[in-house]
């Protein structure tokens, strides 16, 4: 027996699946939130439970808003409670800030299993844990079977924006240096791989995590030098680089022989017909760094568990036309376009 | 033709509906968010337009969140745009702080209609204008047709708390004066009759307002003489006085005869088979006042447009027993309990 289900429903109805009368704002609602969500949440909980948490903060903040349609729920590596912690944390830290707090808000559709619910609250406090935040406000709605998919998830994010950072795309020159943290397209892959029933022939685990170490780390560090960071979900990396050329407004040239991609990824995107560059990244972010800290910037991140495979990518070219030039494997070059289409539907 | 929508679909696709490219992260959902929804909101947004939002801010601060699920998207006297901000606008102000910086985030279901879209746009702008609050960073998913209910909104809410303020539970005390800023019950009556068909037959309009207007004016005034401040949104006014008794630990006693409801809900409500002390408010809010202020914040609330039927609705009891007593117009006294059940799903 659940000991988190014991007062949770009405006596004589069915104990296992969220009703309608969870979202109601009355007794049921609060019992769900109480002796569910409090008691799964609380060594990542501050604050009294309130529609409203009041916080101390101090100085210059990031604020950031995500929700979390991802299908299945569960997938190798994670499931959408971790992604959604990691995914506005990230938000958050990409900014230069340390993420300090979130909210918590589900769209829960009736007949969603209560424990599946459970696992994803433990997903929730886990990533917590990992990234240092805490839950200080939350939501939660029901709606009508058919009107939903299970469970969305929506996180807001607070956090402080580092002392030492001066994040900006207007910061980012000709000359700058792009890092990528890590492996191109593990968590988009993992889950296609799932939804096409190639997940037994794979080992293949998203990536999601919270990066937020490392970016401290490297502000810490680094300081101003660290000029622009952007964690490459939806659309890919292809996307990210061509939203940073049009704001900064110069070209950037990277190099495909550059670009680490997991061999199992590449042959599993082969397979599904993906281009890596364009499939979601959750646990890896890229960093555009002044020339004379790139090689420091790569071995900081090399020596930290987030970023092993760590490399240098490309560099801000000189060109003011704002397009994304690959060098290829083989010498050519051709340009980069943004994702066009839906590659890659309910990935995050 | 629409001028928003000149250059947001891929030429020859069909033109007047969400479509899964736009939750792609790549051209289409580029094209969505900077055509229309930053076309729209312009005059309400600041920031970059990115994941991330940096913002200045100074001392204690309030956050909140909430999603909005209300059916159907567009009622008398607002849309689910007003409601999204408004709603969480109130909860912020409620934690005595003044709305400065919102989050939003769409969940679109595929095959909703662009034009619609439009008008809850224009209902998030219009009341981000009267709050006197800023979009500042958002987010924009689409699910499959089927596995959403046209549009779900998240908004996040940021405000800095009052200079004056000192609102919680912890300093209701016995004595203290309980105010309603409004007449009870509007909006969720407004919606069940458009639900039931009995739309035409009344005029009754939901209250969705943002309240920080009043809220702030008590604060000013009163400062710590107003104890605690809640909207009572799902679960009707029944329901937050059964959270303020189980918060503070003192009994509340209520008055059937005080309580303000205009007649056309009243009928309503009884037409319908609902009690308009668990039928969900947006435009309304308690207010636990210390006993020397309350003919002063009774004033105060009625002379301003958001508090005219502003009333005295009980005191708090020296009873340490958190029950919630009403004094009906005969003169017999009833426990009121939290709502049981789910009397209004998806009302706000």
């Amino acid at each position: 027996m659940n000991p988190f289900l014991n007062n949770c429903p009405l006596p004589g109805r069915q104990t296992d699946i969220i009703t309608l009368e969870h979202g109601s704002g009355g007794l049921m609602m609060h019992r769900l939130v109480k002796n569910l969500v409090f008691e799964m949440l609380q060594d990542v909980m501050t604050g009294n439970g309130h529609d409203g948490a009041m916080l101390q903060v101090e100085g210059n903040i990031a604020f950031s808003t995500d929700s979390f349609v991802v299908k299945p729920l569960f997938f190798p590596g994670g499931n959408i409670g971790e992604l959604a912690v990691n995914g506005t944390v990230n938000d958050v830290a990409m900014c230069g800030a340390v993420p300090q707090y979130l909210s918590l808000s589900f769209i829960l559709e009736e007949g969603f299993l209560l424990e599946q619910f459970k696992q994803v609250l433990l997903g929730v406090r886990n990533a917590c844990l990992k990234a240092g935040v805490q839950v200080v406000t939350g939501d939660t709605k029901v709606v009508e079977h058919g009107k939903g998919d299970e469970l969305y998830i929506n996180t807001s994010g607070i956090g402080k924006i580092h002392p030492k950072a001066a994040i900006g795309s207007a910061r980012v020159k000709p000359g700058n240096v792009l890092l990528l943290s890590g492996q191109l397209a593990t968590h988009g892959t993992a889950v296609m791989c799932l939804r096409e029933g190639l997940a037994f022939e794979t080992t293949i685990q998203s990536d999601t995590a919270a990066l937020n170490p490392l970016t401290t780390l490297l502000l810490d560090r680094l300081g101003s030098d660290i000029r622009f960071l952007r964690d490459p979900t939806r659309g890919g990396l292809a996307t990210t680089l061509n939203e940073l050329v049009a704001e900064c407004g110069w070209g950037i040239e990277i190099e495909q022989a550059a670009l680490p991609v997991h061999a199992q990824v590449e042959a599993a995107c082969e397979l599904l017909g993906l281009d890596p560059l364009y499939v979601a990244n959750e646990g890896v972010f890229l960093a555009v760094v002044s020339p004379h800290v790139a090689a420091i910037a790569l071995q900081l991140m090399q020596n930290h568990p987030l970023g092993k495979y760590a490399a240098i990518i490309g560099r801000i070219s000189d060109e003011a036309e704002p397009l994304v030039l690959l060098r290829s494997k083989i010498g050519g070059t051709r340009v980069v376009h943004m994702l066009t289409g839906s590659q890659l539907p309910r990935i995050c």
